[in-house]
């Protein structure tokens, strides 16, 4: 006795729902295993890294997008396509320095913590959601941008938005390139 | 200097492959956690146990599917509207008694372990999706089913197709309710 549903093609979206109990899982376990805010932080960011360099080859083969040509155009592509297509949600964009390599992506609402009401008080200084700072420096690294990501304001903290922030790290050798 | 995008209404989607490799990052935690095979597996189950108790809620809420008169008819409803709306594949339903209350989910290919090639030697005995077992269990619970869920076959570790086990458990009120 076997029913085998008629073959659809199969997409490559799976349910949020699922995604943000697993998450959760994962943020629940490393406190477990590490006492400090900053250890669990800094282990969600490192394998958010490890992520974002296998996730890069998968969104440019999809995104079919072509070479960015300034770190705003990075910005929004990072915004308005990756997001999008990873996460589902767009946040907006905003430049917040002079110099034009510093970034916001602010989200009114974070995708991540549809279930999570606010964090524990013994956890106050967790950035929940570090994997995406990760993530984001560990694509970007792969297309050889270097890059500060960090949570500037979190929605589980009291803040009003959640502010993801970009810094585009000048290399050495770009200033030697414009001396010459 | 703020870009925001149109506002669409967001959906309930996110890639697959981001959470496939979020989900890789939860288990090589795991398995750095416990050196047992056993214990990493227990984990994941009691993970999924957790989740599935909380997805319920958000699977009967969307679906709006009705109550399910037979096993036979739970096992089709998790494998072609669950299964479909969390993981975004459909396993074929196979049922393996003659008492009937004995299923088999059968996945041509497994969503979860899209990077995943084969398990490494010294992690012969991992149930490396063993989150999915806890999922159902923990799911099947909250609507007053009890059952065994476990992998019977898994082509991480060489078999043909990867199959999932549901043994639904006669409760004894039942066999007390039958004899009245």
């Amino acid at each position: 006795m076997s029913r085998s549903p008629g073959r659809k093609q199969e997409n490559h979206k799976i349910s949020r729902e699922l995604f943000v109990l697993t998450y959760g899982a994962l943020v629940a376990q490393l406190c477990k295993d590490y006492e400090k805010d900053e250890d669990v932080n800094a282990c969600l960011d490192r394998m958010g890294y490890s992520i974002g360099v296998r996730l890069v080859d998968d969104f440019l083969a999809r995104s079919a997008v072509r070479k960015c040509r300034s770190y705003s155009e990075t910005a929004d592509m990072i915004a308005q396509v990756a997001f999008k297509m990873y996460l589902g949600v767009t946040p907006s964009v905003s430049c917040s320095s002079a110099t034009g390599n510093e970034f916001s992506l602010i989200l009114d609402k974070n995708p991540l913590v549809d279930f999570v009401e606010e964090l524990p008080a013994e956890r106050a200084s967790l950035c929940y959601c570090n994997l995406l700072c990760g993530v984001i420096r560990g694509a970007l690294e792969m297309v050889h941008l270097a890059a500060e990501v960090t949570f500037l304001q979190d929605r589980l903290k009291g803040d009003a938005v959640t502010e993801i922030g970009i810094t585009f790290l000048r290399k050495p050798e770009d200033r030697k390139h414009k001396r010459n």
